[in-house]
């Protein structure tokens, strides 16, 4: 996608480094950075530099790339892979490309480790595309069938799942950028999503790209559902289950209770590496990350022109808990958006689309 | 209630002024201020120097004293009627408030009506300071009986409808302020409440009472609530109808949901004068006030030590909508706690509690 005209991805490599996008930077400042080491990248993984569960997977891909260049053997890369897999306990991608790096590397020797790595990264990358653009197109025609009906979709999001989140393109917002390409008349609320506003980062990456779009804090979506102004939920995930339960950025579940409540498709985008197919109770089984206090007593401010600091939002001495993702029950969910089609968010949905062929 | 161990109530009369906390300052800073004319209260209004809607009420009957201390006019009681009448469009009590004064005053000589409006003003804030103990009995014994059941009580409220919110003890809070007197181990999960942050003056006021609370993001009481984590749900309100909807600060839909999801009972706490009689469908007749994206966009931080100051969160050119209100279904509504008792949110429910004498 591209940002003040210019195509970007969100990781790419450049020579013997690893470049990304410094994300806790946006929306105020658009900057970027080189990534040397695998350590650099369990770093940009862990203070989110690179946040979302598809741009993880790819991150951690060209960790081990970075590790296997430095050093081949099959000690580093078990250091490598138990650094990056302990960075973030959610999203089910990175554990998938840690696995298939580890996997590719052990049926390799150690001289031809490097390059094959980078090779294995890229193309983790580039099927990061095409999951997404698939994804897109299937839910492009939801969209236009909305539209066809109403003259324009209103799509309600949560989080960032555009292509900030992923390689490119985006998962949830792969739909409304194809469908607006497409001359679809398409809005998107974005919930602010607090703690750590990545709503921002949303309405930013939308609006580079010329959607229209509104900023919402997290209270509103239930009230413009009630009043006939969302026509469509549309979120990424950072695991789906295998039973179609979603787990997702924190507040998801109570945006599907609205939905349901107000007669309101609701539906989870995702490429094929973000189901899990070991889970089957996403409620039981799936570790929900607690993460600082602080990111509730705190906010990112503008602080002096283009300057961002965190501010104290609270005083010393609050208590604050901070569970980062809650885990939507298949039965709130219309269907599962995946780069092979869209399924019924359950386990004879998602298992008859696995059957069939990639399209 | 307690600051630092000084009795305060949220507004009181000093010789010819009206006396308010700037809540605009809380919980960074605890700042009094001297009102001295309708003008002044009207700005204190509006800009939210007092919120909550008993205590916009109680404040609005100030407003009216310090007009007739000045002129006690037929025209000076219309001018203070309406410019009081015009600062916030949700709240009933500001209008029950209002009405009342001027019924009062059409009834004396201008010459008698200052003395009179101090006097009816200072009734409504003891009248007031009433409903919200009976609240607080009746409350107290739901909390008792799930702490005999439970063990501890973990309550879940939305906003601010503590004693900053009404003259003194507050409504959502008071059932909670007399368990925790009465040794009933009471805990509190407290949402942010975005865009305002009304949950730091919760946060706030708990503390100050010694009561244990945590503070979370407006996000999180779904998932709270799916793991067995709040026992039970109590928010004030706006406005109450007729027939048990409750329109409360925005976000309240998306708890009551939850809550109904989880088999939480979900309870709004209310005086009287807060039931909106002439109101039978809280979703199409309650005005639901749209403040300015500029809250969106903002936030309140601490910026050097204890001064506070508004700070962009979103970058200048984001668009935002801003409801400050939604409405929650009476269905979603296990019940109502008044000052008359605990009422079925229904018809039959509230018109059977009102057909009964006061207790």
């Amino acid at each position: 996608m591209k940002v003040a005209g210019v195509p970007y991805r969100s990781i790419w490599r450049e020579a013997d480094r690893v470049a990304i996008i410094d994300q806790t930077r946006l929306p105020f400042e658009f900057h970027t950075l080189r990534l040397s080491d695998c350590d650099e990248i369990a770093h940009a993984i862990r203070s989110m530099q690179v946040r979302g569960a598809p741009l993880i997977g790819a991150t951690a891909a060209y960790g081990i790339a970075l590790a296997m260049s430095a050093d081949a053997s099959d000690a580093s890369l078990q250091i490598a892979a138990a650094l990056l897999g302990a960075t973030r306990p959610t999203a089910v991608n990175l554990h998938w490309a840690i696995e298939r790096m580890v996997r590719r590397m052990q049926a390799i020797a150690p001289p031809d480790r490097a390059d094959a790595a980078w090779m294995e990264a890229e193309r983790i990358s580039e099927e990061d595309i095409a999951f997404n653009l698939a994804i897109g197109r299937h839910g492009l025609a939801l969209l236009r069938s909305l539209a066809d009906r109403k003259g324009k979709v209103n799509v309600l999001t949560h989080c960032n799942a555009g292509w900030l989140a992923t390689v490119d393109v985006g998962t949830a917002l792969a739909p409304i950028y194809l469908a607006h390409d497409a001359g679809v008349p398409v809005h998107v609320w974005v919930d602010e999503t607090r703690p750590r506003n990545q709503g921002l980062l949303t309405a930013w990456e939308l609006s580079q790209h010329g959607v229209p779009n509104t900023l919402i804090a997290d209270n509103a979506g239930g009230h413009l559902m009630q009043h006939g102004r969302v026509d469509v939920v549309i979120v990424g995930a950072d695991r789906v289950t295998a039973t179609g339960d979603v787990c997702n950025k924190i507040g998801t579940y109570l945006k599907a209770l609205a939905a349901r409540d107000c007669a309101i498709p609701f539906y989870a985008a995702v490429p094929s590496p973000t189901i899990d197919w070991s889970i089957h109770d996403g409620l039981r089984e799936i570790p929900i990350e607690e993460r600082s206090a602080a990111e509730i007593l705190t906010t990112r401010v503008i602080n002096g022109g283009n300057l961002i600091s965190q501010a104290q939002v609270a005083p010393d001495g609050t208590h604050a808990a901070n569970p980062a993702f809650d885990v939507t029950p298949a039965r709130l969910v219309t269907a599962i958006i995946t780069d092979r089609g869209i399924a019924p968010a359950s386990r004879e949905g998602l298992h008859d689309l696995y059957r069939r062929k990639v399209a």
